[in-house]
């Protein structure tokens, strides 16, 4: 199983600022995190993050044939991208969302996915964790 | 560790009505896996379903103590119970809220929930893997 | 045919309070009318009545093999009750929403049923005949 | 007892297009159904259609003194008309509102009706039963 | 000046039906006033009543030429009419709302008019006395 | 018959700016207008402006007694003061809301009355003819 | 290829009043401009306006066996006409909705069309061209 | 006089938890505060507590006859019971609604109360010291 | 301890107007009934009323230091005065909201206080019963 | 006449996925189609397809003097971009809106265009016909 | 160029009071501030503290001809009062709303604003700051 | 102190199009006032336009440690864009929102900013002059 991993905007800053929202560890320590995890259960995993809207839509238009599956972390755009939901529908790949916080203990707009619709599941609130629980649940690990 | 996962109303139906939307397992099955899942990590679990909002606010409130998180599917009382959420507040344990189908899916009235903000975090869309995957969670296996 | 018939909260106080509202006739008078009426039908009625929403989704939820279809007065729990909705959703058997007072002509927030969108069909504003239409209405008699 | 049946706009239409909404029987069959059940009941069916909401006020508003009740369809005018409100509740005699699919099931805005609170009751979902339900209703009949 | 006087629906009954909320004058009664008071005034006035939107649309199509004002009560299409405003608009000639009730003391949906943005002004709560002082507003007499 | 007329904010500026909207006369040629017309019809009448929503809540408050009935335009409190209303309300005298402009042309905002539901009746878009007119209304003059 | 060209309320005028908005061609020109467009793509085309809902709803109703398409240019009721809707979905034919100005330029509530969903597509903002446009757009012209 | 005091959901923790929001009382050292100013008036008063709005409807309904008053804290039910509501209204008692923290000040939901407009009144945000004034209210004590 | 009492607009017709609503005493005689209670208690109290908005404000604003508490009957300002409301939280002392009637079970609008989440607590619908609790309220007097 | 036509994002898949929404011709064939129209009406195009907002609003920005018409097809960004709003009502030129899909008949959100209010006007329902026609509409051709 | 400054209610508690959220300078500081920084700009500049809505509207209402421009600082006035934005635009001065804190930071409600539209532009979240600010925009200087 | 400035969408524009809403400078002309005031104050100033969101996100991202504070004007993502938001928030440099024009007094959908509730504070309606003014709020020249 390849995975592709999608971290979305201002998760490069992951473990630099607001360690109290997001947590202590930077993308690349979590990226580690999960490429070892994934390994250790013999599916290949590429990372990718982007503040960019179109960039995103662009890997996931690219992802058929490459990827069995998607795991997005759409952060911001969680709220208001419909370009993302439709690529993913589009994709007619399984996806899992994520996010490292609890969105629904913040404010009311993140409240709101357009994306959590078009994927399998969503996952949140557990950190980094999340990522690492998206990939077991599309390898179906107990 | 010990952990208390309550399964909320029209849960004991599980595996014999609509398997299309819920899945085929029954109730049994899946506490069975649930528990099979905590044995290996060491952790203790207790399992209750109920119909009863109220049933559900008396485990709650009297689980300070006996148990150290708790694992909650609210199945319909996620949307309509301010109860439930109080309980999980007052109860000042971790709690992780699951659902077996992705409910961003579904109608709109099940968007809400009024149980999610008061949980650390929240898993659906899995079938019997939320659970499993709620168990990991809390215990931070990776 | 056995038909069950429920009915919600704050019905067995019928005919002892705001009959200007809910009509004269005690609950029991109600039932009677009722089995009366299904006995002419040759139709098995089992009334049914609890204030506790639990208590209807259990009762709903061990209905099938038992009953053929439900009649149900959901009272209050029509407009806060999604358990109810699942639970009627749940059992696969036709249903019928009853309600003694037209719904429509009171309070906003009793013009929305949850309950409604999962029946068969809904009857409302007859007092006590308004079940006996709905044995009617399933029995198909002209 | 003489009773007015009013049929809203598109009815005329039935039996012909959409059975899966509506059903398979035909206006015609439907007035004959109600008819010979009115019969045997004593009671005088004047049958009316009309896909014209002026045409339904102007119905209505010449009904004191030439019937005793209304059972109205009020289709789509359900729920757009006010005019037809105002004639019901001018017209001083108690009106049933009838639908022949569960409206409640429907899109969102079926849900709303101008016309339900000035009526004595409602009956929807039974198809051409509906009609035949709102004159036992307006009888009394058991 | 030529005044042409719209009565809209279920205004016939006027006089017959519900004078608690209308007042006891009949449309005739109430047309001979109009009349008589334009008369003293030498204004021509044409009056004219229908329970059909598309009437009245079309008798406000038609009136360019032969009319130089229009008082108009729309009745329940006060509320509903989006064509009775553009044949309004269309016209282009200056027009007065009237409404025998207060209607800002009644249903909230009566509340809004889509007629009385397109029209010169409004008068409300007056009775057959709103139609007098329109024909005053429009001559300009004080 | 001792009639009030109370102006609300901002109208002591009226004939000076945005003529556009208001009109070119000032405050006080409109009150010669309507002093003039009262008297030849008999009435007292009394003007009072005020800028202060306190001070026509006062005005209003001791009026009783005093007055026979009120002519009140609410200015911009129209849409803000339930003060107001109250006033009204308890000063228990027959009352006729008045604008210059057609409020319901304007802002959205604007289309909202707190003081027209406890009106007997109201008049807009006639500019100082509006209090002329309600005062042939309170008077019932033809 | 029959196809029924429906105009709705007030387009009568057209060409008559309020150029600025709907352009100066008279509906006659417009009809010519149509007919002659179809003549040249070998289609049948009969053109009906009505200011009358009820009077639209019937010729929808009656169009199945006669015509195999309709455009449909609902004016004013495409914002509040459920009837035409249910006409055009129960009809079972092809339809175009057209606009002669672009409504999402102009009121909030005219961006709003009960219609549309039950179209295969929409055309606006054209003038008489959105008719042309339909014809081929039915036809498949390119 | 016989009061009935009802305390809704999560009550029975008072005292253990978040005693920042709820104060540092048992519920029992509040019942027993209660009792004792109720003693010192003259007044019976019977505490009942519970989880289930089942029973606590239950109770209201039995309360006619037992009882000449009920103060009730509903809790959490306070924003989601129809059936309390309906209770309560059925019962024909005085009830007074009491909380003992400020709800306006806390999370929007929480504003609003089923319960509150069927009551005589409603005391909140001063502790236990809520239930004591509901029993002056309603005895009438300065 | 030093109380200042406040009664906003139109509390000065107080006994004169809608008895049936707010009860037959008048101003003077709940203001006397508050001192003669205030005295037994040992405190302190000094009335106020006005229908002005900014003298409600300056008299808050000027509060401290020379008073201990405050005692505010809004009145129609409740639901439209954030000046109160910041005057209040600006003030800095503990403050409580009382209402003569029960403001729930009136007009939609007025179930929303500005002023309640800046105060210690809030109670409704005891006439002047309603001072008296909320002096013992501040007191603490059981 | 130049005119340059703009693929929103996700449009680069078309063909490849979800045909039953967006049909199966891939982007190529449409720009092929596109193309050979627009040469038989002797006008130049440009495509160009981007899946971000920002290159969108870039080309736009740059089309002034290059072009003389824009047909924009902005698939999800319809719904959510204001910068490209602001970039065509930048620009100048006269702008049409495609979609290849009917927006009316899918869910809720898409019902809502941020960029149609300034274009001259919009068709969908199409497929790749909804480009031709847009070119013709804009061209004139009949 | 001479200025009006206008201070809303509850500013004449500045620097005593919350100085978290309004800072610690008292309004003779913030006005001898203002002064200064006029005077060194060759403007003048005169300041108005009112609690009182309707004194604001007067004094803006007797503005022209006296100053050449308003500055602002509505306080909580900015998100009730209509009758001061109508009074700014009935002056036809140029206007410049001010705020010492960032009202997008804080309550929901306090984010609409009445005056703004009116004003020519609006600055906070700079405490005293956004006055001088303010001056510095009407004055042009850089 | 170094300042980071930052134009969003379409404001590369500035100067061409639409100078009755944006004024007739260009961004260079804007730039070299805004450089030339920085400079008079010791203040070094970069400047940054991009209509791509993901370019804005990544330069905040990156301007901790680089620069001291950000002003910038988020053209049309104020309104749509929370990766802003998230930035901004993330960088923890204090910022300044800032618009040519007064968006208040434009579509209602412009007076919301998801931008401005993690700014120190916001400045609008100055065209150039906003941009200078907030390097003055920021250094703190009065």
């Amino acid at each position: 199983m390849r995975i592709l991993v999608i971290h979305g905007p201002n998760l490069q800053l992951l473990g630099k600022r607001e360690p109290g929202v997001y947590g202590k560890k930077t993308l690349k320590q979590i990226d580690d995190e999960i490429r070892k995890h994934a390994k250790s259960l013999g599916v290949t995993v590429t990372t990718f993050q982007s503040n960019h809207e179109g960039d995103i839509v662009d890997k996931i238009g690219s992802s058929m044939g490459e990827f069995d599956a998607i795991i997005i972390n759409p952060g911001a755009y969680t709220h208001t991208s419909v370009a993302i939901r439709d690529a993913i529908s589009g994709a007619g790949l399984p996806a899992v969302e994520v996010h490292l916080s609890n969105v629904h203990a913040r404010e009311e707009f993140r409240r709101h996915s357009y994306v959590a619709p078009v994927c399998k599941g969503s996952i949140c609130g557990f950190g980094s964790m999340s990522y690492v629980l998206a990939i077991d649940a599309l390898v179906g690990r107990a």
